[in-house]
């Protein structure tokens, strides 16, 4: 069995962002040289998220929408009497998920056709991290 | 370690379906004659999921008609103007996430009592596939 | 490669609680002397989950009452017809997710600076438990 570990880093010029990141799993697993095993790809903060999704822009902006109606940003949250303003980015994280696992067969992420990787920043414009562990053999 | 892999398909009757798989599940366990690991279902779509629950027709109904009401079928979705009617789908694939991740334990599947795996589809009526990626000893 | 198993088990005081584990987790992934690999901790019912948050008593406050909004707690679920009166609970944790996949580098734990493991119970005030699950080198 082998395994590799890597780190992504992310600082978002806006709050919240919807951030490709297909290309660097793929050079991950190209580098892991893990043939067949699974790839887990997961925030290392409690305020973003890994998903698997379509690279449509439109979508994107729906599923932005739709965080917001159902996770809104408000004041009032308890967190908030921390000093902290980011309750709804907790939320929406767990709503989506923090993190995916990607199968790994011949070498290769084994995806669907339309299946993408996603970095979710929902309260971004400071430097954040994603951790990409691989095991195989 | 051991790698075994399994792809599964389904073309449901209905839009929207919840369909047993833990049969198949513990089929594809079997075959790949691993002891000890773990098990990842996961959905090749965008628009349909894998889950954990009861195998109780109610709850499933109940399941269905919460998801419709938290990420309900519209008209006016941004996805929509690429000329895709399913944006709702890919908000009930986020919310229920595509996968899980079973562990394997003395060559059997480790779940609690009452957990079944089950595949949820959110726009069906076409050919859509799911793969077991097992890991182990 | 190797392999550790560990059951945890809860018996909350409240039907709902959030609880931290995160030093439970620790001290498996330290007892299973592996130093690469990944750690599954999933609940094995189907109305409690394991998430990472934030250690913050406020925060935890805002999650269970944004899940009782988004999952009310109510008489007429359809499951409730089978003499049950948790379907609440059940949808609670499909939107939490019931598990978590952990990073193991070096021989620990390799999450972010915040990142806390809990157990979070929607139906608790009886016997339950939860997997954790080890491979690696």
């Amino acid at each position: 069995m082998k395994s590799f570990t890597k780190y992504l880093t992310f600082n978002t010029k806006n709050r919240r962002e919807i951030i490709r990141i297909t290309d660097e799993i793929k050079k991950a697993v190209a580098e892991s040289k893990i043939n067949e095993g699974i790839c887990l790809v997961s925030s290392m903060h409690l305020t973003s998220s890994v998903i698997v999704q379509d690279n449509e822009s439109g979508l994107h902006r729906d599923i932005m929408e739709w965080l917001e109606k159902l996770a809104p940003y408000r004041k009032d949250y308890e967190h908030h009497k921390t000093g902290e303003d980011n309750a709804d980015a907790h939320l929406k994280n767990l709503l989506t998920h923090l993190q995916v696992v990607l199968p790994i067969t011949n070498g290769k992420l084994d995806l669907g056709p339309w299946q993408e990787i996603f970095y979710c920043e929902f309260d971004g414009q400071r430097t954040k991290r994603v951790i990409v562990k691989i095991i195989g053999i």
